[in-house]
């Protein structure tokens, strides 16, 4: 097994080598799958995995990192299928950095499984975490020095002001988030944040206080967010810093056996879409 | 395989059934597991079951919840030995209900697959959730009518304060957790709360807000926090309201081959010092 870079390393040279600042997500659902890769055997989820494996090496060089959500995994009793997809990835893709987004959060002793079960288990590069239990909540993950550790900060849906957009003494929750994050927390650069495209003036926000951390932006194509106006307030100065994920719109552009060459299509076009405003 | 009650009316049985708000904590970890359960093959996880169902079987008659923390399970590939704990806790001990501890927090159809992960997987009759994605984070498990959801409120962890004490305009974060759960969130009254031991006051202040919610009160035992202020604080008229967590001081009482009867001697201790305050 060939050591792996740094996430932050990885996801740098992945940008520029790809041109890319597209972020792939894998949500794997039987439902949605064409026709040929359902109808076998009740509890065979081998189709997850060469669904997901086919869409990986159909877009590997037109994005910057490679996100699957584990609750499609665990609801299928699929965890040997995640195992597999990310070992594929970091075989036959290796440049191409894996975000478990799993959004954990716990302390002491049931982060560090957590971390165990992320990085020694499944083997991403970085791990999405809930910041609600605050900062002994998050440094479990940093005793991994060469993982990135993604912080909910502004989520792309409707409730996610109930709490993010509350006053909390002149700023609002997310911005202390991200304050907390990049000026108290990130001693060793490995943080990251999730900002949602559905809030652009907050994506602005966001990167004016934390400088240069990569931004995870989910909330583009199937909820709508818009592509001008997010890479336009998130980019760094050297037009990079962003991780765009799309998921359904990729996963799920064709339903028949050329599904795969659908996706690459629709992930082409995305990133395209992308750097027409870098 | 028999319907189960409602959460609600499985925690309230269970209180009044074993005269017990203790909530036994199933956090099970290898390394401190007495000799007789160790040193098989490495992979072998058939003695985290072992080891809890002894602990289960040993302590159902004094517990009013289990709560398998499922870090520890998914951090060593463990799931399987998960699904049959619960399944031996709803054969041996059909009253007691089970508590998935895995703080899980998404939203759409992300938050319905971690729910059938919980619920349909697992079986569990509870689940943590962490509140910061706000109402439609909450809202897709309450679609499970039979089932417990319990949030986040007031974590027992001293970075806690980092965000859940931040005023948010005359109350703290906790307390607005409180009231959106109890008076905007719960029309289907499946909603408890989760608030540490290690700050009485604030079980109190959340009492005030939430009425006759079920409170789980983690950090008694080894993270210090006191039976006496808590029960005081939290308890509702009827000396009720409450799941007192403890799960290393029970798990670890013994670490010899009578390790099963150490715990029930532990959990029996901590069921009557929280008796005595009710």
């Amino acid at each position: 097994m060939t050591r792996r870079l740094p996430f932050t390393e990885m996801l740098a040279a992945a940008w520029q080598k790809n041109n890319s600042l597209l972020c792939v997500g894998l949500d794997p659902d039987p439902a949605k799958f064409p026709a040929h890769l359902k109808g076998r055997a009740e509890g065979d989820n081998s189709p997850i995995f060469e669904f997901c494996a086919a869409i990986v090496d159909a877009t590997a060089d037109l994005a910057c990192a490679f996100k699957p959500q584990i609750a499609y995994f665990a609801a299928r009793r699929a965890e040997d299928q995640l195992e597999a997809l990310i070992a594929h990835i970091h075989e036959k893709h290796p440049g191409i950095p894996v975000i478990l987004d799993a959004k954990r959060g716990d302390i002491g002793s049931t982060a560090e499984q957590y971390a165990v079960e992320a990085f020694e288990r499944f083997r991403a590069d970085a791990v999405t975490v809930n910041p609600y239990m605050g900062r002994d909540s998050v440094e479990p993950w940093l005793a991994w020095p060469d993982k990135g550790v993604i912080l909910l900060c502004r989520t792309s849906n409707p409730g996610g002001s109930d709490l993010q957009f509350l006053d909390v003494g002149g700023e609002k929750l997310y911005e202390r988030v991200a304050r907390l994050a990049a000026k108290d927390w990130n001693s060793s650069g490995q943080i990251g944040l999730v900002v949602g495209a559905t809030f652009p003036a907050e994506i602005a926000r966001v990167r004016e206080i934390v400088g240069d951390l990569p931004l995870l932006v989910p909330g583009i194509g199937a909820q709508g967010g818009d592509i001008e106006a997010t890479v336009k307030a998130g980019q760094t100065a050297d037009g990079s810093g962003l991780m765009i994920n799309s998921s359904r719109a990729i996963l799920y552009a064709g339903r028949d056996e050329n599904f795969a060459a659908a996706a690459r299509r629709v992930a082409e076009e995305t990133r395209d879409a992308i750097n027409r405003y870098r």
